[in-house]
């Protein structure tokens, strides 16, 4: 067998934390351009929309042209050719006697092994006329050897880190943004030349397309028009596509090939193709006349960017009027959504929202609700989900699922029973969300207890059997399992459920209000209702010395358990009647929606024996809680007894869409088999175990709990690595306008000290606070007056601290106010 | 502004049908050699694993090198390269006297310009000795230019259709097929070697790598030592992933600039990379030196090939079992599913599935389901929409909605106001599948019921306000409207409904029974129930002259009016007491799950039209009826009546991915605003909107509509030309076995005669039927002994009759058995 070089699968970690975020100006027009191929003529089209740009009267133009990565330097140098042929295209033609060029050239970070020390000349040609134009040409980083720039890089031991380069880019544009400040948008222009092809590798090795990803920039691309650059240059469009990357036109040398033709056809109405005519092959040619000639072509392009850039502004600047007039938001009170209030989101980057600002800006926002908590990805996850997605659609897209199967879908089905699955469940049904998750549990369950509890004496294809019994559910109290009528039933009555939003609920269980644990004053304790009726009053200020403490097994023989049980026992006992406590749903440690509250682990696990000793199956909802959100894959590893019913959806395609879930144990299966068709389990959705959803599952599945994708994961494979500081977790604990604090593998949560209508779900109290968070680059989202943050679990340690920080900071000020 | 030259848009379908379905064989290994350019030595690589296979002792091998496509000949010829380098190479070294090789060279097709006529030349070389192997080199197509497939066709006026090119090589893989009848799997070999790079232009234009698509062979990609050669490798890896292809190895020559790094590190744990040594640039070199030299890595190439295509192997024939240990089919008896009755998709294909058969051949099979209803693209599409996918998972994976928005949701939100919500609609929710769509539209009816008819007088943030009233549903017998619990409640007791399925069903409503009209030996009629409870004797034998007929808007005028409006006025005003229909919801024109029945449009108009009258809110499920399903974007169109809300999935995104959406008025929206949160509808789904959904959306429903992507758009851009043969639709209505059809739009539906428990939806009576179908190449899905096929909005017609007259060949038989 071929085995893999082991030796150059190097950990490597995109876009590592930089020291300000990597915002993209847009009050001008900025494009990169890409080469299909090196040797394509990058820097021709470069120089030619540089000269469309400033030697076109009458306009006053300052332009930039950015060269992040040069290598051959100083015998190459692209920045010094294009302000070369500048200089000497200004002084050709009699029509720009009018303009006066200043023109400048510097390099800014030279490898120690160059011998050139020239970092910047500069030139004035013309006089200080009606027009004076500006070009300024800079080099970020140069290396000696002609070699792509992560083999320069290695050799002249002059490695630049990927953040560092990204912040040097930032601050050019920062620069653009200056130069512009009392000029009109389409007066500053700037170009950013990659090197190589558009997955040439930069200097870290990681490939340019990725590299310069968080900036998205709109692209040129420089087509190839010799024997086969119809291929070329549509493989570099489609891993620019595939990146996320807007292509605004293709632009290649005409070599009598008419490859325009297939490529007009590939990229139909979306993309326009220009055509150069053919640049002269002798070196001692200045290409002034070919300049010349290709005058009308460039001038073209740059229209073609500059419309590109309006119609981007425009459409940005109208995004939220437009969403506001026509979008019904989910969980929105649309009277509610303050003026300015509509967040465009132009992109995401790992845990990193795109956003544009009012300013002009597209900045980074860490999306720290995680997108209603499906969020996982890190850049590179993304990017290699994004790949697959690619793949899937391609290969399946949707296939017909039942008596049928496709490689995703099993795949990911296996991946589950040896994952959050394994030691019990057997059997894997597909949904396409939580919510019908557990609408799908709720039937296996009543089944399996209807079976068992001879409720279904006859078998009979009798569809329309009398009911023989109420059955109901025994459920928490503050838990949420979905939306659909179905899954509401299983939840106490709360916000959620009145007359006004679900006149048909009529809540179908027996819920019980179960003990809390949580953090406060830097130390962990339990809150148990009232309804236990303490005899003992000593067991009411239980503490822990650790949080390992809360989930450690041993506590089964602690006092509380016998507390829990009796108390379990009474309340199953007390329930008489033609009802029938059919089945325990509950979300295990985290209930999330409810309110961030951590239940009492051991409580959970009494209720889970009690229940089974009285053969009421149990079904675990983990749509929140699974694939290591809790820092471990499944949150039977934290309360340590299992379901026989389990719900997943959310961050089981690390967030990329949707897909859900319901494993069940054998047994539950077995109680659907039969002779016919009605015993079946007769529900399924149009997209039951679609390709793309089972297939980015099977990624994230994989690429969580593998320590070389995952750097958190600890090295017995089983746990995340702490990933929230401890001294600041205990500092926020003990703020004076926390109420308590709940932290556990990729959450953080706070309650705010609320009384009246500040507390409960539909406060806005936490909204002044959050808005100064987003200002941070920190995007949250309250439960009333409970707020979090939720990173992914490949989140480093370092970003995770970062936003306790600015969480801390602005909780001062807040307690300042609010006082 | 540019503009795009029309000329080159030509209407260009891919795959028009072959005469015979394109089958892969997997009996012996198959494999396609790409380059990621011209010229980086893909011949060489085809000879050396010849070479590998042909010359390697104890095994007697036949190895067949195909070339489809040869431009430049005869001065170039690649099979002719292969064919004399195997004999050089054979007579060369002393290890192979022992092998006796006969080799063989054949063009089959040669441009009218060709010059030479050498269309076959054989050899053989060494005595009949106790290894005797085979070479039979093959080029399929010749030109005479060397330029792209694509010029020289043209300008050799010799164009080869795509479907003619693959045919032929299908006619090759029968072949190679056949010559290994009496050999074990590795002792025959296949490579077919394309021409250019990936996306390089076959003779039609197509690009190659969506051109040989159909038979997804798997991939051994020539990569490009070269500067630059990473970025093109990767990008032509990317194009054929992107393509559904798996690629099985990257080799490329070595040019010193170890580009094997950043491809190892990019391809990890997934592909293996090899390298070859550097090719002797001298055009004397006769490369024997080079091949002995390169004998290892292409041994380890072949190995790879090998191995890979014996774990292919070996998972298509286990996944059957596999499945059926661990998967839980939606609606599937698992007891009944019969033994080899598990199919494994491999992948689709536009309308069809590629199926693994126990022949050992990967075989089309038209989805006359539309698995479950969702599928519309054609192969073209499909790759677009794959496309797409990659860029939109890049760009954004999943973002957070709620006040907040981005391009693909609002851009979809657009189409779907002016399209199926075009004159009514206002809003648009999003959700994840047609059920959850139905329980928001249910809200959101109610809602407005209890607004209009003062329920909720007291605006309150009282989230537990009481029960005024007990709402109800009015309904049609027989519809359908998904499997969540609030969904089923607006549904009448049906199979799906009894307390074995779901003992919360209560069945909330009032439900009707609609006239149904159906057409029968020719001839469309009407069938009323007996509750209209007829004065008129005469109205009982109404038949249409036409399809049209029914559905114009005059029939309002017709004597069957006022029977059906004093009907429902009776019925509406016959329901009193504290329960209050609150919602009218139906499926307009079609029922779809409960059996395919079209409801009288008539009545359902004048149903629509009493319920306004009486303020109660209107429905439409269009889950199935949207998007072109019936031959218009909406049943609007067809009912000439508009809802208050309307539900949509399915065929939304082009049958990729689950995304719903329900369109409301803007009345309907205002009865939820309000000054608290608790008056917003409380209800969204984790990827509410998710951008690859929305994406996915706005793609689909802008090429079905466009008479430039979809061409059976009439000229009006309103209506789908007529998918379906007249003659054969009346042909099989009036077969003996057939008790009703139903023609409309992409739906083609019959209903078997049956009796007993042969009639219904648990009924296994279509089953034989429809495994004859399979054999045909159809894949159906009965609803009991209801069959029906489901084209795309872009099929041909000549395709829909392919399906209909392989429909009635087998119902001839059917007949047959069943009499």
């Amino acid at each position: 067998m071929y085995r893999f070089p082991t030796i150059l699968l190097s950990r490597h970690r995109l876009y590592s934390t930089t020291s300000q975020p990597l915002e993209l100006p847009l009050s001008h027009p900025i494009y990169t351009i890409w080469g299909s191929n090196t040797g394509v003529g990058k820097t021709l089209v470069s120089a030619g929309i540089a000269a469309s740009s400033l030697l076109s009267p009458p306009s006053s133009v300052k332009f930039h042209y950015v060269k992040p990565l040069q290598t051959g330097f100083p015998s190459d140098s692209d920045s010094r050719f294009v302000f070369n042929k500048l200089l000497q295209l200004r002084n050709r033609n009699n029509n720009n006697a009018r303009i006066s060029l200043s023109a400048s050239n510097r390099v800014l970070n030279f490898s120690p092994a160059t011998t050139a020390r020239e970092n910047e000349i500069q030139h004035l040609v013309g006089e200080e006329g009606f027009i004076s134009s500006e070009l300024i040409c800079k080099t970020l980083y140069a290396w000696e050897e002609a070699v792509s720039p992560h083999l320069a890089a290695e050799r002249e031991g002059f490695v630049v880190k990927d953040s560092a380069l990204l912040e040097t880019l930032q601050k050019c544009f920062s620069e653009v943004s200056e130069s512009g400040v009392d000029k009109v948008r389409s007066e500053v222009f700037c170009v950013v030349e990659t090197a190589g092809g558009v997955a040439s590798p930069g200097p870290s090795g990681s490939l340019q397309c990725d590299l310069y990803r968080p900036f998205r920039i709109p692209a040129i691309l420089v087509g190839d028009g010799r024997l086969g650059g119809i291929s070329g240059t549509i493989s570099a469009y489609e891993s620019l596509t595939l990146r996320g990357y807007d292509v605004v036109a293709i632009i290649f040398e005409d070599h009598g090939l008419l490859n325009e033709g297939p490529l007009f056809s590939y990229v139909r109405n979306k993309v326009p193709v220009l055509v150069l005519p053919p640049v002269p092959k002798d070196p001692s040619n200045d290409l002034m006349e070919w300049f010349e000639g290709s005058h009308y072509v460039f001038n073209n392009l740059k229209e073609i960017m500059l419309s590109a850039y309006f119609e981007r502004i425009k459409k940005l600047h109208e995004m939220p009027s437009k969403a506001r007039d026509i979008i019904w938001w989910p969980f929105t009170q649309h009277k509610l959504v303050p003026d300015g209030g509509v967040m465009v989101i132009d992109s995401r980057c790992g845990e990193n929202f795109a956003v544009f600002k009012k300013t002009e800006v597209i900045t980074p926002l860490f999306d720290a609700c995680a997108s209603w908590w499906t969020q996982g990805p890190d850049a590179k996850m993304q990017a290699e989900l994004a790949r697959d997605m690619g793949y899937t659609a391609a290969r399946f897209g949707h296939v017909m699922f039942p008596e049928n199967i496709h490689e995703p879908a099993l795949n990911c089905a296996e991946l589950l029973l040896q994952g959050v699955g394994k030691g019990w469940g057997s059997r894997v049904f597909f949904s396409d969300n939580g919510s019908t998750a557990i609408e799908i549990a709720l039937k296996m369950a009543f089944r399996k207890f209807s079976v068992d509890h001879g409720l279904i004496l006859d078998c009979h294809e009798d569809a329309t059997n009398e009911r023989s019994a109420e059955l109901m559910v025994l459920a928490l109290h503050r838990s949420y399992h979905g939306d659909t009528l179905g899954a509401m039933e299983a939840q106490a009555p709360s916000s959620y459920t009145g007359f006004l939003q679900q006149p048909w609920y009529t809540g179908r269980g027996l819920f019980l209000s179960p003990p809390s644990v949580s953090m406060y004053n830097n130390k962990w304790s339990i809150s148990i209702p009232e309804e236990f009726q303490w005899e003992n009053k000593e067991l009411e200020n239980i503490t822990f010395a650790s949080r390992a403490e809360i989930f450690h097994r041993c506590r089964d023989n602690s006092e509380l358990a016998p507390v829990y049980s009796s108390y379990i026992s009474k309340v199953l006992s007390g329930f008489r009647g033609s009802s029938k406590i059919a089945a325990l749903i509950m979300e295990p440690v985290i209930q999330g929606s409810g309110g961030m509250h951590m239940v009492d682990p051991l409580f959970q696990r009494i209720l889970v024996n009690e229940c089974r000793n009285r053969k009421i199956p149990v079904i675990f909802d983990e749509v929140f809680t699974g694939f290591w959100r809790l820092g471990v894959e499944t949150a039977v590893d934290l309360i340590h007894c299992e379901p026989d019913i389990a719900c997943y959806g959310k961050l089981m395609t690390g967030g990329m869409i949707p897909l859900a879930a319901t494993i069940a144990t054998d047994a539950v299966f077995d109680s659907f088999i039969g002779d016919s068709k009605l015993k079946a389990l007769l529900h399924g959705h149009s997209y039951s175990a679609h390709a793309m959803g089972c297939m980015a599952a099977v990624k994230s599945i994989q690429w969580f709990k593998d320590p070389f994708s995952n750097p958190n994961i600890t090295s017995e494979g089983r746990l995340l690595r702490e990933l929230w500081d401890d001294k600041m977790v205990h500092k926020i604990s003990s703020h004076s306008a926390v109420e308590r604090v709940v932290v556990l593998g990729t959450l953080f949560a706070l309650e705010l000290k609320a009384e009246g209508d500040n507390a409960g779900y539909a406060s806005l109290y936490a909204r002044p606070l959050l808005q100064k968070l987003r200002e941070d680059g920190v995007y949250m989202r309250p439960l009333g007056n409970v707020i979090y943050l939720l990173c992914g679990p490949c989140t480093s340690p370092e970003i995770c601290n970062q936003l306790l920080v600015k969480l801390y900071e602005r909780l001062e000020e807040f307690d300042g106010c609010s006082n």
